[in-house]
């Protein structure tokens, strides 16, 4: 059985050109919400999906992206109790995962070995899962968050995937009682957020960053506290053993021997940029000063909930642009140019979707 | 002014052949004990750095090795209180630190960007420093601990610095109360001590190695719970995502992807062998899992003290050869085709040092 129709666009193939495309949802079960999209962020990751370029991954068409999705709770299943009618709700990186394994039962469900994404992957009852790009959602409950009445929608959506991405490593230094020194490396979608996440953690913040060019958006408009440019090498050493992290947001190839210098001893280089091949350090730079190369993914549905109730509590404004469907295509052709401050946002609600 | 004459043996070129050499200690201060050199272990970085092969570091000839040193109190400064003449005292991997920084006062001196090395090093006092391949030395109080009594001295060499390599790393790991499942790779001198340490603090070990000739030794000699042949691909991809830890101890290039995937999510990948050459991984291997790739350096004094403690409390034995100083060249021919097990020990006080 199948459940209801939902308008939507889809990639029909590699050249990931988007276009309106309909199909049928799952079937809503006892634990599940339907959900009327309202907004939904736009990520490298959509469009390395479309293009079929993830090694990790075939990509199956047609492909409906999207996973930074905020919407209304339409209906509830029997056993949903988390939510009511009208709430406004947000879905982030992963719709499922076993909820049976340790990691699922200790806020770690995002590694779970049997995680299911929003797109491009098959729900536990065979249907082919599609994005947030679409009028509808069928979300179980336990995958979507609450999002606070003080935060207007199209703000919660970056957060649900990027802001998180940045918010779970860094919650290890919240509150730890001493001035903590972050570096961000990288002011994409997860570094602009993870800058003004660190800040509102009350860490000394320095963007690190390969050219001047970013200089006087990264301290005039983040208020990042420092600002140090990677190829200016007697500032880099000047700059060594002064970070106690760097979280490098850069999806691609890139020398870390450098970062690694900067970090203090115990210092920790973490990696939540999956670039698609290797990464390369020599082994004296983290064995001497006891360094850590770490990796994250995403963040917990509980750190989601963290984040947006931190978002309204420090009362942050996340930078996007918020675009209407049939800008779709244009929007993404700006991403990959970098030329968008720091998030497209699709008015889903707001689009003719037929 | 100098201090008295020592009879050591010596590399006077990067040949690397030791013969006989004498020179003057360095005055004794108030704080600094004056110690007669019993036993001194070999390794592959006293080798590296005779060759003058040490990316990280010029060779300075006459070179007087020997970084594992244990020997008898002979004279004491006036402010010595630590010890007493007779004790049997160890010196491991660095004999100063600047003393003052947060990492010397927190028990992680061998971080501290100035530390001082037994030898090709310079001394606070402008005198070179040489090793445990020599009749006498003179020690900083701060950098000796007390051998127990219990413990043969030519038993505790090894321990002063490849086993506290890896004992420091491993001791995040003792007393979790959990069952705790860690992987050795490499089984040299570090590795083997390894084993045994991981084993005596009641983890499951798995030594890996990339052939089978090593289970034998593995399995009956070091008692280890498991062996694994890191190039049988149906075995490794069956025993993926097991290990809490693996210790990696080889101290040469090596892929790292697949014993990456050996750990659980959260698992950590401890390296400990300075490969001159870079290592590489990919970002999903890590980013998937909440991995971590951490360095770790010797141990500090106060872990060589605890671990000498440890190794007469748990009733362990180091797996040495005892030789007396006219072999030593061919002891360390030896070494380099890694015939031994696991360590060479010298009898420094038995050699006749003329």
């Amino acid at each position: 059985m199948v459940g209801r129709k939902s308008n939507a666009w889809a990639a029909k193939d590699s050249s990931a050109h988007l276009s309106p495309y309909s199909f049928h949802l799952r079937e809503a079960g006892k634990d599940d919400i339907l959900m009327r999209v309202l907004y939904c962020g736009l990520d490298h990751t959509d469009l390395h999906q479309m293009k079929g370029e993830l090694a990790s991954s075939t990509t199956n068409y047609p492909l409906v992206p999207g996973h930074e999705v905020v919407g209304e709770v339409l209906e509830l299943g029997s056993e949903v109790k988390k939510f009511s009618i009208g709430d406004i709700v947000g879905v982030g990186g992963i719709i499922g995962s076993c909820g049976e394994c340790s990691l699922c039962n200790s806020n770690m469900e995002q590694y779970c070995n049997q995680i299911i994404f929003p797109y491009n992957d098959i729900y536990k009852d065979g249907t082919p899962t599609q994005g947030g790009f679409s009028s509808l959602m069928v979300i179980h409950q336990s995958f979507a968050v609450k999002i606070p009445e003080k935060l207007a929608p199209e703000q919660a959506a970056p957060l649900l995937r990027a802001g998180v991405t940045a918010y779970s490593p860094l919650k290890q230094f919240m509150n730890s009682g001493q001035i903590i020194k972050g570096g961000i490396l990288g002011l994409g979608g997860v570094g602009h957020l993870g800058v003004l996440i660190a800040k509102a953690m009350g860490h000394h913040v320095t963007v690190i960053s390969s050219s001047e060019k970013k200089r006087k958006e990264a301290m005039e408009h983040l208020h990042a506290d420092a600002f140090l440019v990677s190829t200016d090498e007697a500032e880099m050493k000047r700059e060594s053993n002064s970070l106690d992290y760097i979280l490098d947001t850069v999806p691609a190839v890139h020398p870390m021997s450098s970062y690694l210098l900067l970090l203090k001893p115990e210092g920790k280089l973490i990696i939540v940029g999956a670039a698609p091949e290797p990464l390369q350090f020599l082994p004296s730079e983290i064995i001497l000063g006891k360094k850590a190369i770490l990796g994250s993914f995403i963040g917990s549905v509980t750190e989601m909930q963290e984040l947006l109730n931190f978002w309204v509590e420090k009362g942050l404004t996340t930078m996007i642009e918020v675009v209407k469907m049939d800008y779709v295509n244009k929007a993404f052709e700006r991403m990959e140019r970098n030329d968008v401050r720091y998030r497209f946002v699709l008015d889903v609600a707001g689009s003719n979707l037929e």
